[in-house]
């Protein structure tokens, strides 16, 4: 074996699991090591420390093997610069690019090392040296580089393959890549940690609710941006009222869904019905299926969401405390919709760049019963987000966690319980919700 | 068509479907009908009225019709006697056995309608002529008809096959019995009519969770009893404690459930842990995994849940709370069992006994979170039972639903946030649960 | 009760259910009725009649009822014209529009009847005079009627909100519209009939695949087109080939799927990879993780899927055959996509307009392990469509059977298996597909 | 820390995550450890060898940790023999036994290692000395030690709870125990190792299938035994025929299942029904659901299924194959059990025991389409078992594979299309099924 790099590794090489996979990718690929240095840390809070030589039969070979190391967390001992090369036309890659990670990344550029911007998973990484020969394209084409940077500061962030323009300086190859995955911390039975034994509705879901509670609490005294993502089944399930109830007391932040849920949201408030079922006596009124059709025609005639709020015609529900609280949403279009509202982003391109935008901000994410909603939002998340996904099928969990977040809680739970049980936790019971059948029956009494 | 008998229909023949299934048996099986008396009832509370000769090719092809006409609930307007024959040998059926529905049923003997206790399904019925020839073979068997009848008073009522006894009457053929199936009626959008669009998460979870509070008050009001059916993924849930409280609260009569049920709940209160998970913290422990075994053996050693309740070995939890509030308990053995319990019954022939029983006495029954328990005491119920299914799999709701009860609601939700939902509206909040996460965190900053 | 009208109802009106619905609704809005003839249809294929007078406290409360007799096929003896109001501005409904089910329906025009175009749930339905005042406004706006029709005759047709220009004659209320609601034939247990017993695994798997084969041979006896709907599941699943197959041997006249399913289509070709795993060793190659951004990239380059196929790259699957036997295919955007390939719709209004051209035309449709694009496609589907829904997860199956066609078959089982077993009964095995392990270990054993 | 010993681990340590779960081990208990010696296989086929000194407060807490590095396979360099302690009570273990993995175990009794035979999970260890000093109670009784041991050899065995007899010598404590875990290879993504990315339906069904029949084919080769454990839903996904040709054809060497499969599949003989659907023509004939009680009322006539095959009442399917080619069954009795049949072992200790003798003789189990019987046979394997999991249910497949076989294939398909698939795979297409539309077309032409 003729070619041959140092790699050190660092952190909780032992716990993560980093080490382990650090041996194996080398054996894999045909490679060969040798350990020069190893210290294991004794202790819970000890990182530990391993530099191995690595050999490898071809130049190529080695730098294959480098790839592999770098996306775990492995680099160079002696760093070389990225290697660059200008994309050949609009929305084509160079041959050999690197495809992001979803983990904190750096970049060698003229010796020194720049942060990727707005990391997130299968993207090319493109720099712009600064000196005004490589400008950035501008956020409307799905850029994610959308910071005005001023002359002479170079900079490095991803574009997805829609974004990529002729002439982009694109990051080929292996070196001058430094990766940083989160660890694994050992006391990892927690929800935050890696979830032991599998995605399963068999957990304790009030402890798991009072995990997400805490969450969203130090996520917003830290500053935090929360960001839920949902859909229309938690309108069917009930839990509008106790999610407009934590948006207008400040716990959400952004908001994002589709047409869908919009719609049925509204036409809850303006006839108490979803999917024309009466949200209360359970009973389908005759032609409630014709309100869906009036709630988008009718917003459709005051011009839009916000209009028909200050309108008056929308005066309770999740998109109105969305409008009154300044809590900005992106409806995404899509081919199931009817309609759609004037506030839906029709073209799919245009609303995953407005996902990605709110992606990028959210420092906590919960997805709640959208499996498309939850999947544009996760490919746009860097892995240290905090993420909650929820939802009453377990393959749908299984595949959300599967994003690679470190900081994912998963629960195969009812979202017409967790959400109120989770107001409940967070801002106490609501007035309207305390009293209990007796006096519910009382109250029934008097009716009769 | 030669053969001719006139049969009637009365009730809610048109909103139940019951006229149309009866015209459409008698054509599928290749007969021909003449409505004689048509009359509609023509305001909601109104019974419609309908009387019909059927005609068929030959006898037996008549007494077929007849038969399936029987099942829902068309009646021969000139009946006759039932038809017996003894049991050839035990646990054989005399051919054409008349195996029951779940509807109330009436069968004529010696010129009297006798009402068959005990109605379940695929039974057969036995008769006991009450004058000392053929006796009921006693509750040991698994025979239904477990009161002594004084000498002198024929009776009906069913025996599974298991109980059937050589020398027993049994009804065979057709003629002679009268079902009256439940009508569905035609308010039926409300949780104990009939489910529209079949079983789906997508429902206001805390509206109909109201619903099943109602009911179950509305039952104890009325002097009913409510039969609890339960697995272990309730405990591994989190929703003992809310359990215990409705069992030791007095809302619920009787339990059903298996060993794993038992030792998860009792393992709860010794150790803190269920299937080795910490229930507060969801942390694993180190050694948990023996806690489930430690646990059956601990009990076995005290001689069984009730003593080892009054050792105070056991001092909270459902099996607690039913041994101290003379809640009866049947816990059926499986072949998955760890021990079993001393309390556990492994002969599965004396457990559906026993089950049968619980069955039969319960006035509302709630299914939650296991299938295996759900269908036993299910295949007893009669189609008149209050019925409550709650699992997170819609598979299993639908299988249970399907079972032909007139009294069912089916919730796909989360049972670990379902039964402190349901016990927060029956009881209003647990005063221990009353404090939010600000409280929570207060407390937690104590202990730092 | 002052107001008065008389309907009739004809055909199977019993087995159907439709009579009881009629009776139903009547009592149900506070109406009464009065039965004037009845006559039941006695053997399997005669048809039932029955007129009967409609009673309501006032002319509006009759025409709500009328409006919901016609929505189930009750229609009036003396019909009037159907009531028109021009659309107040673009994409709003006039107040009162009529709402369309998905079952034929005409329009009494000018003392005509005419046939609704294009009929599907949830739209409003437009008149065009045929004397030139009001014209439709062409296709690529989502108007349904997109067909020219010659100065004179006029025409009604469906319209989705997003279509309605301001000035479109539109239908409101309820007078002047008959709806034909496809009967469920008595002989129902069979697959195209009603599903007894809600959707299931637990049924015939290869008897069901037998009746799905013989009505896709029916159809294109009959000279229908066959529409798939699909997912990247398909692919994943590794029933590419099969697929592939069916649509070279001229049993797919049309594809309706999105972004992914043809992506990892063309990736499994260029790279032997779907979601990075090979489809033969089940192995996750290195790097494989890229082949995805590759294969979207090197379409990019060519131009596009047509001319990727032109140029040699792509030389097999699913969207090769489609190319190569001019099978016209739908790709609709979604905002999880990544690229997209150029061939991608990426507005969601004008993918909902190809997927409708193609559900008009289409005489029966598989829609196969897709919620998103299968709801899409059933969205705009007559109910006289026949339809087989094949997915995996019980609930998804429930929900887009619950659509309303009468022609439907669903079945929960494993794309996987399902596709190749179908063209298995269709087309004989493959021939490289009918080794068995023997041969095949024989071949391995040369390669050891 | 006063209290110190020295642990060797050996093998794959570092691939197979061993090595980083001992060093966790030691750090979350409290402890800490000094790495003597070190040395990494660098090629794929090379083991790697750790020797550390661990420290801890107290002699308790080291037990405590040296308990559970033993459990993951990390050994005393200085062994000494096992601690021993009499069962107090039939039935009650000494505090503080050992309980058992389901990986190979080894106990060392007087200087010698002894091979804990019949190793399955959660059992208690029991010494037999050989000097005729305590003796094992008897296979009848649930102990695992059932084969005769000459006078003089000392045994070690597991033993379940329930099998404990008084005076037993019982292992308990952490020390002279060597627990070896299967190591899981790093070239793991093949279907016998470790299985990537959780359990999903998206996957190549058939080339996982033809992995299960390589299996199949390589055990019968090395003259191992296939054990099938199955539910009735095998039957009613119509895979009766298609599994009674692998048993057949020698494929099955054992089954497992309960009362209901039984009758399912003899009522499918009977009647060709099952759950009273016709298999063929998917319809219910009037009577089908009398068929069930039939069936099991004719076997109990005939005194059996062995006896009903011999007096040719049944003629076809699994059963009839099991009697004809003595492949020996065991039926375990359920609480949901109509009948029973007569060779239904319905209780549930007695029928675990005859499940436990099948599961230890088993070579490759295929768990298909049933929780309950493959939970039971599960909870008797060793992890060295081969095991197939299949069932449409993901969450099933997920429980399942977590029982911690290394030798796992887990499918979520549907069981009415992989049992064709797989008796094709490993047989060829069956004579009758080789037929396709046309063909049948052809035939079906002949019947009208």
């Amino acid at each position: 074996m003729t070619a041959s790099r140092t790699v050190e590794l660092e952190g909780h090489i032992i716990d993560s699991g980093m080490m382990q996979q650090a041996f194996g990718i080398v054996m894999d690929m045909g490679g060969n090591f040798d350990v020069e240095e190893f210290e294991v840390g004794t202790h819970k809070e000890a990182e530990s420390y391993c530099r191995m030589a690595v050999f490898a039969d071809s130049d190529s070979d080695l730098q294959e093997i480098l790839h592999e190391l770098h996306q775990i967390g492995a680099n160079l001992t002696d760093p070389v610069d990225a290697h660059l090369e200008a994309a050949p036309a609009d929305r084509v890659v160079p041959t050999g690019f690197y495809s992001t990670t979803n983990h904190p990344t750096q970049v060698r550029y003229r010796g020194e090392w720049l942060d990727v911007e707005n990391i997130e998973m299968d993207c090319a990484i493109v720099i712009e040296s600064g000196d005004g020969e490589h400008e950035a394209q501008g956020a409307s084409d799905g850029s994610s580089g959308d910071d005005e940077s001023p002359r002479g500061d170079p900079r490095a962030y991803t574009k997805v393959l829609n974004a990529i323009r002729e002439g982009d300086l694109v990051v080929t190859d292996e070196a001058g890549i430094r990766v940083d995955p989160p660890e694994r911390p050992r006391d990892s039975s927690g929800p935050f940690g890696f979830m032991q034994g599998g995605v399963s509705s068999e957990r304790p879901s009030e402890s798991l609710i009072r995990q997400v509670a805490d969450a969203m609490k130090r996520t917003k005294e830290e500053g935090g941006k929360i960001l839920v993502v949902t859909g229309p089944a938690l309108i069917h399930a009930g839990a509008g009222d106790e999610l407009a109830r934590l948006v207008r007391e400040g716990y959400i932040d952004m908001l994002s869904a589709g047409n869908g849920f919009a719609v049925h949201d509204i036409e809850r408030g303006l006839y108490g019905t979803s999917l024309g079922m009466d949200m209360e006596t359970l009973e389908h009124p005759r032609k409630g299926h014709k309100h869906h059709i009036y709630t988008i025609s009718e917003v459709i005639r005051a011009g839009g969401i916000a209009e028909a709020v200050d309108d008056g015609l929308i005066e309770e529900g999740v998109m109105y405390e969305c409008v009154r609280n300044d809590v900005p949403y992106v409806l995404a279009g899509s081919i199931r919709d009817d309609g759609p509202l004037p506030d839906t982003i029709t073209d799919s391109v245009e609303a995953q760049n407005a996902i990605r935008e709110q992606a990028h901000e959210a420092d906590m994410v919960l997805m709640l019963s959208t499996l498309l909603h939850s999947v544009a939002v996760g490919n746009c998340l860097s892995s240290t987000t905090r993420v909650v996904c929820v939802d009453i099928n377990p393959a749908t969990v299984t595949q959300l966690l599967d994003r690679g977040s470190s900081q994912a809680i998963g629960m195969v739970t009812d979202i017409g319980t967790f959400i109120p049980t989770l107001a409940g936790t967070i801002l106490g019971e609501a007035d309207e919700e305390s009293e209990t059948v007796e006096d519910a029956e009382e109250v029934d009494a008097d009716d009769d």
